[in-house]
């Protein structure tokens, strides 16, 4: 599987699109909103109050969270400035929006001069407010995308736990998709050290990238235990290859398919995450913080179903969206319904019988220098 | 009709698609090459061989032509550099790829990251070939799309004949859909003084995002003649009309419907250029040319017709990949095929008769100091 090519949300605004079925990764957008706060403030101020601020998304997906992003962060400098009294002076911002190349940018484009408009409007001072420039850029945030020493913020959330490429396994990770308790030793190794190689490289990249001072803001998912095994973060997909192996043991899909599918994803513990930062040497930890958010955080109000029923229903959504295309290209169309149906059955069964939970690791750093 | 929600050229890789005719335009710019080199050399060595180059190309639609002018320009650089003996030192090149929200992203962008690729194999100089970065950016070009004095070099090729609205007209350009010589002369006029408008205003936009000394080289649809009802740039959109009107005789179409379509399209010529460059004080005029090119170099090779009904062909399917959504907007699907099958032996039949050819007008400028 090259994950480049095939690794993104679905797009377009259908019903499985990430586009309608992105609330809990907003939900965590909204969660980390004060640290984005405090590190555009020190940024600012460290700038000695800029004309000019060149920010950075890294893996905006398409839909509403991408623009939504963009909005919160000029926002902020519009409230820091208020805050310092330097709203008066122009202000000029250019935010670049960065995925895969199949991520689906046209649908952000084609909303670009509506949150352009809308973000001019609810400026605090109108004569001064920010102007805000958009560009995409296409390219694996695992190799360099901006111009050396040109950027100031880079912001990422919910992306960076996806790997380069599916590790490279010496054994099988039989009836399994991702790290699990029946996982061989060496698959747990091989997740752990693909993740730290593009942690690595993903550092050295944005090192690269950005200016001295400048500030950087990732969410991850990640997990709160040591054990790489743990529930936390391996259940959702467990709950994944429960459905494949159902339709397995009903001649629906080959056991071979499934043993040669794994998830390129690595869910790190915060500890991970400073070791790789402090490895690379180049940025010093500002804030590391861990957070939670409830899977039920994927529903907003759907009164067709039972309130449980709904939150099932509306993870399943969520997951379909952001695992359809991996599945689809590894498994091909004709067994996507059957999957996802047993999935979100499953997904359905569990919430309803505890309060399950994704971990969030928060990292923010300035660049050295 | 709002142009910038209905102006594109045709996405995809379809039959119809611009990306698959648009060999018309790649001869135009394979045409101004020497300008652009001339224009970039000159850049290079004003900026005192520069480490970084930010580049543009605005319109730059959607197709092979789009990553055909990226690939141009970095390797005159790369040519340049190696002619100056310079090709040791290491070069950035930024590409911001700029077109109106709605033109086909996507398909530019599945293409990057081969054409990285293929442009690091083809450049002389391994050890320090220009890396090069590309962005997209959607918006008009009669609006600010980039920082403050930000961007080296613009180019821009067959896409400022396009206006940002039709002109507001106090006369119906009764049986026309463009300039023509039964429009009445108020039309000419609202034609005219649109052009003016909006591309004073692309100059102040531009003047305010480059560096001093920062050149651009546009090229336009454009004419020779004085009169802007002459043939040469009248011809191919009163065929158009032609298509349109018989279908009104037939009852296929209503003939209001034709009196409120016309093309957001002006055909200056290379005085009108100048003057508003002129009058608007930014930049210096450094080279203004007029060149020509038939209507068959749309015609690459296609056996299945004869060589004449080929060119015809090729050339309705060329200016279909340019028009068909402004006239899907205004007329609705179900005339498509009709109008167009219509428009296709207009030009058969013309072609046949008379060598038709269009004009081009570049001009080459550099933003003042």
């Amino acid at each position: 599987m090259d994950v480049s090519q095939v690794l993104r949300m679905n797009g377009g605004d259908g019903d499985y699109s990430y586009s309608n079925n992105s609330l809990l990764q907003r939900e965590v957008i909204t969660m980390t909103k004060p640290i984005i706060e405090d590190s555009l403030t020190n940024l600012y101020c460290d700038m000695n109050f800029p004309k000019t601020l060149i920010m950075a998304d890294l893996g905006c997906s398409s839909g509403p969270n991408t623009l939504l992003v963009a909005s919160e962060l000029v926002k902020s400098i519009d409230k820091i400035r208020l805050e310092l009294g330097n709203s008066n002076e122009p202000i000029e911002i250019q935010i670049y929006l960065n995925d895969l190349p199949h991520n689906d940018f046209n649908t952000i484009f084609h909303s670009v001069p509506k949150f352009q408009k809308k973000l001019t409007k609810q400026m605090t001072s109108y004569s001064s407010s920010p102007r805000c420039y958009v560009s995409g850029v296409p390219g694996s945030f695992y190799t360099r995308l901006f111009l050396n020493r040109s950027i100031h913020f880079i912001y990422s959330s919910y992306s960076l736990m996806w790997l380069s490429k599916v590790p490279e396994m010496i054994n099988t990770n039989k009836g399994n998709i991702y790290m699990s308790r029946t996982s061989p030793p060496s698959v747990i190794k091989a997740y752990h050290e693909q993740f730290q190689r593009d942690f690595m490289t993903f550092l050295k990249c944005r090192s690269e990238e950005m200016v001295r001072g400048g500030r950087m803001v990732l969410t991850l998912l990640g997990r709160q235990s040591d054990d790489p095994c743990s529930k936390e973060c391996c259940y959702v997909w467990d709950l994944l290859a429960l459905s494949l192996n159902d339709m397995v043991s009903k001649g629906l899909i080959e056991e071979e398919k499934v043993d040669s599918f794994n998830i390129p994803q690595y869910t790190p513990s915060s500890k991970e995450v400073s070791n790789e930062v402090e490895k690379e040497g180049s940025f010093m930890i500002d804030c590391l913080e861990v957070s939670q958010v409830n899977w039920d955080a994927s529903t907003d109000h759907n009164p067709i179903f039972s309130k449980e029923d709904a939150q099932g229903y509306n993870m399943g959504k969520c997951m379909r969206a952001v695992a359809e295309p991996l599945v689809l290209s590894h498994f091909g169309e004709s067994i996507i319904e059957g999957v996802f149906e047993r999935y979100t059955n499953n997904i359905k069964m569990s919430m309803s019988k505890e309060k399950t939970k994704l971990i969030n690791v928060t990292v923010s750093m300035t660049r050295n220098g």
